[in-house]
């Protein structure tokens, strides 16, 4: 035994002591943890993300307390290594044996880059994509894994093109979805982005020359689509996902006449 | 038929055209739309609050899109009567009448003020209570009706307390609770507020003379309380509330030594 | 003397206790205060606003502290009473005198509403503005008041205009103002917001008819601007306030077609 | 000439064409960019960071707009680099060749990761700190830098632990500070962080064992700070940086006992 062991022991372990109303919480940890963490990409290297991270396990009625600076260990020990879906649970996995739980739970949201190539030019630029790895483990089953992800569009108003003269009012919008795989499938993140962004009205880039500008404006236009148009477009391409179990879909388009968003949102359980 | 009619008429109506795809919206509507309102008090009286709105309805297979300006006027009538649970429910049998739909969901978010007395001096103040009336209503049903507020308080760790010589790190924390209950039985604001509020190591209030800073110091010492023992005491206060027949609570200490938060969280279905 | 003020009385003040490291500090006070506030509309009455608030006194050398109830207890009593320019004044004074202090300076961030008429079926909608009352008060002085608005609106691009052979990407973009003027001169949130929504390619408004979305469709498509143009003509226009004295504004377009913005800004000092 | 460039050199530059309203803009580009960065550490080595950005340059009066991609490319080129002081020199100076201004500013927000060792266990773990680098440089002049950081501490308060029998009240608290320091000279994040945390009533740490849980929590109470306290503690500190010439500060503390922060702030021009 160490000396630094030694003295710990000598402090009184409050969190161990018993609790007597009778309750088992589902969740304890800690949140809004800020790390930077490593991401495997399709490409099989690795991206460094700044994670942002809720890590919870169950805590059984006979404890006060869990152990928290555990949780700040196992994160700091997982930082370090290029990590994916297979990691997570590997992750989930010692969480649930260095806290004694049953059942652990990890958020983790971060900002992934992608490059895109302008559609005329062929210029390479990073795109910026906010993700989130939503997994839980219960000791003895299969990894709960969902994956989700926000991608940037343009959108222009069918309505807006039909009933006007010239023009038609566009803007950013946002998909987002969120899907679960059965055990043992994943999704590249690159792919899910890929598959997504082709159901707007054209696609967003970072850089843009101007015989770029005047393809993704024209191609806007020819493909106009309300938010109801897109989310369904989405819903048809996420159920074709291999494996995909259940899906959460939502669409926001920051529009360009109004101070406020339209938006749809649409849930499901994939029949096999 | 006035005028103003006859010349919409004349314009298409695209949203109302066909479509092919086969798949029924779950929710379409507008987001992040903000607008004052009025919301019923205990007292009976009512507060202007600042409501940032998400309001939508299902859509057909058959239709193309909704009519999103329709939403808009929805809320303008509804923002100028105070509201409350029975009020929520015939905005959405307004909204399903008036968008022909046969689901409509509602969520409004303000912030809420509650006087709070000083424990000592007897000195009042005005405390924020961040609030969500979150309702889903099918033609034909009961309201399913869903009311959150997060209450901010004082943390006391206990194991601090007992294993230090003197003093005890503390800090601001937020319990968050969402409940619904069964059809007709309703809570104010003000009474889950005051239930959830007693269960901290100590409340905040806006102002505090000496002597009150005093008692809560003292109290807070005298009320050590991890992050679980805080959501314990409310599950155990939210079991007990009128008809409750489910509820979510949420409960994170912004840590005054770390740079991130103690986390707990549980779900329950209350078994009648 | 009251039981209360001598029971306080017997409770040390540290803060009136001597600091010898000889910095006189220029802001100290309350931050983040949400209380909701009366705001005087153009119209003579009054509009229910949620405020944010920071509220700063000087701090002479040979005191420790400052007293910081007294910040909350000043805006309780103010929240109560329709404020404008004149009312920050006397504020300002009252907390100069509760204070004892020399100079005092307040930030309110609020959401204020105005009325906006559609502009083809002329129905009616409140489009919310984010404003800020920022003042400065030196004890024998005339206030230093400025006031600062954000407008949303419509931007279309000229170059994506020209360029395509149909359409034209658009967006919606925010303008901010910050103005000063000479003392005793006051502008309307009204009248600001409305001189300055004039200037991008169109307004927005929350409820638009088909016959208006045609109008503000071709309307933006008439009145291309770069996000250059915009803030140009609102310089020209806040130049010619009554008694301006220096200005800053800025202007942000959410491109439509790329994940961040375009972006310029310019400040002045007006010469008299 | 390519292909590429002839066909660009076929579509109108817009934006080169004359403007007549005589306004030189000061800022014109792009803001929230994100885009992961390279920033030297004291070690020699470099940190990839997720920064927030916004770049801009002057546009003459005789011009009607800039060149936006072209921000795009500068960035794109420069994330790859591992960058410091002199980089964003570089970069401003690349910028203002590129887009053939007088001007360049740029702002790059990032978070900061610096290892902490618990004050007994000697655990090590990395703390996240929210840093910005704000430049500007004028054609033929010394480049204008500020560096500012945002750290953030545990603070306890003087008066509750003087008129309480035991405890006192403490929170988290950040402290902001902002330097300007003469040309040449440069501080690391590193350094500023460390001699700006010690002036807290005590340090935060992610990771902390009981036994550093005890010695946090005696070290604040030994340490009793008002906001005031450790502001004019910064002022001291930030006074004797190598070649200082400007500074901010701020000072915020979440307090644990009400639902608003206490807040301090200071600027000073040094005089040498």
């Amino acid at each position: 035994m160490t000396q630094m062991t030694q003295r710990r022991n000598n402090i009184k372990d409050v969190q161990s002591s018993c609790d007597e109303r009778g309750i088992a919480i589902q969740k304890v940890g800690v949140s809004d943890v800020h790390l930077p963490f490593l991401i495997k990409t399709k490409s099989g290297s690795f991206q460094s993300v700044l994670a942002k991270i809720k890590l919870t396990v169950d805590l059984p009625q006979e404890f006060k307390g869990t152990h928290m600076s555990r949780f700040i260990e196992i994160l700091s020990d997982w930082s370090q290594k290029p990590v994916s879906y297979r990691e997570i649970e590997n992750m989930l996995t010692d969480t649930i044996d260095r806290l004694q739980a049953k059942r652990a739970h990890i958020d983790i949201h971060f900002k992934y880059f992608i490059e895109k190539t302008a559609p005329v030019s062929g210029l390479t630029s990073m795109l910026d994509y906010d993700c989130v790895f939503s997994a839980r483990l219960v000791r003895g089953e299969h990894l709960d894994f969902m994956f989700g992800i926000t991608v940037p569009f343009t959108s222009l108003c069918p309505c807006s093109k039909e009933i006007s003269q010239y023009g038609a009012h566009n803007q950013r919008g946002i998909m987002r979805a969120k899907i679960r795989q059965q055990p043992g499938r994943f999704i590249w993140i690159e792919d899910l982005a890929e598959m997504m962004e082709r159901q707007g009205s054209c696609q967003v880039y970072p850089l843009l020359k101007r015989e770029d500008e005047k393809y993704v404006t024209e191609h806007a236009y020819e493909n106009p689509k309300f938010v109801e148009d897109v989310l369904r477009d989405l819903v048809l391409v996420l159920r074709k996902i291999d494996g995909v179990q259940w899906f959460e879909v939502e669409c926001e388009n920051y529009e360009s006449i109004h101070n406020h968003s339209a938006y749809a949102a649409h849930v499901e359980t994939v029949e096999r």
